[in-house]
């Protein structure tokens, strides 16, 4: 069969894997992927094929998956968290036009905004957004958009990719954005590091704290809304608003 | 030992659960939640006890669970999707603060968002916002300005109960919204109906046809970016921004 699985593992460890990810992973031939999510399943598969890019090689990791569908062995594409959010799905989709003849099906995941927020308490109780500091793919103009539009909207906001190799001071300019926009100083924070790995740790932290933190890419981002509150060491937005 | 997980079970049947969801529910000596959810989980664990109360009963069942573990058993809360994203751990965690002795662990899922997207294609290839359309804990007019929010940061929308018992005209009133908001009437949209369960039905449509659908509270509704766009029969928002 000509089949491609785009397979998102959630948070970290084995643990974290749904039911369908380890049947897609169990029924590929070959499992393809960046060598650090590769070093996480192969354990759980012993002898099953891996190929592995670079970290920057995203779209040859596309093709590389679809040309051994093309070629009928099934093939898996692996991303850390969910498969579809800031994941290999929509790439390999965009690809996948020009391999007529392979399926492809998307296996969902627990991603970082999900894992994260399970450690800090409840911060996405009601409605949230999720931005990317990440400006590789983005014009900065484009993340301070929607950095405002969240802030005028009271949305709870989950930030991915706070810090780069390449910028080190995109958290400090969203802050400085969100404070700008309205949102208080006070307004309840959090952050939760190498979600579900080895070495996991999580602070609650305010705005203005925030602004200040060093923060690394391995980090996710929470920004409260303003009903947004720490309540017995949690982060917690209610569901609904106070009548 | 005085403990309380409570469990995102994913999406729909047991393969969207994940390993950690599975563990907690198997350690756990009683399971509650909603009977419908019981009527998912109770096949994989036989002879565990269950306890549910009806749907509205939402701080009863936190309540029942925290009781249950203040007398020394181990609860776990169950909920569809994932346990934080307008779920029970909000709730719970602020119930739990008249347990002191209670130890609550949340324990991630699948939320509609992230299988319904992985059903289209790939929807949140990008920044995306969920909005919850309900006005049963949230003034509608908060709901309006979410929308608007949404729509002025070019965000990729995601809406969880488009219609209820009470109110069958909230997807048409919140696609006037966004038109009025400045959202194309060709905006790809698509929505998917009993994600991952029998019967499953999903639909791509632009926001000019979502507006007159008429779908039910068990259909999760996604409204696209200007990015976002139809391609081989999928659902995709790109990742990046074309150059």
């Amino acid at each position: 069969m000509n089949k491609v699985y785009v397979v998102g593992l959630g948070p970290g460890s084995a643990l974290g894997m749904t039911a369908a990810a380890r049947a897609a992973l169990q029924e590929a031939d070959v499992i393809c992927g960046y060598t650090v999510y590769l070093d996480l399943v192969a354990p759980l598969f012993p002898g099953k094929e891996m190929r592995s890019t670079p970290m920057t090689k995203e779209i040859d990791r596309c093709r590389m998956a679809l040309e051994l569908a093309a070629e009928g062995r099934t093939a898996a594409l692996v991303c850390s968290g969910d498969a579809g959010v800031y994941g290999m799905a929509s790439p390999l989709l965009e690809l996948a036009g020009n391999y007529p003849m392979v399926e492809v099906e998307v296996v969902p995941g627990v991603t970082a905004a999900l894992a994260g927020a399970a450690v800090l308490g409840a911060p996405l109780g009601h409605d949230f957004c999720t931005v990317s500091l990440s400006d590789l793919l983005t014009p900065w103009e484009m993340v301070e958009k929607r950095l405002r539009a969240a802030a005028a909207g009271d949305f709870v906001l989950c930030l991915y990719n706070p810090a780069s190799h390449r910028r080190k001071d995109t958290l400090r300019r969203a802050c400085e954005i969100l404070l700008d926009a309205g949102l208080r100083p006070d307004t309840a924070c959090g952050w939760v590091r190498n979600i579900a790995r080895g070495g996991q740790t999580a602070r609650l932290l305010t705005l203005e704290e925030l602004h200040s933190a060093e923060l690394d890419m391995f980090t996710t981002v929470f920004v409260g809304s303003s009903e947004t509150r720490v309540q017995n060491g949690c982060l917690i937005t209610p569901r609904g608003y106070r009548k």
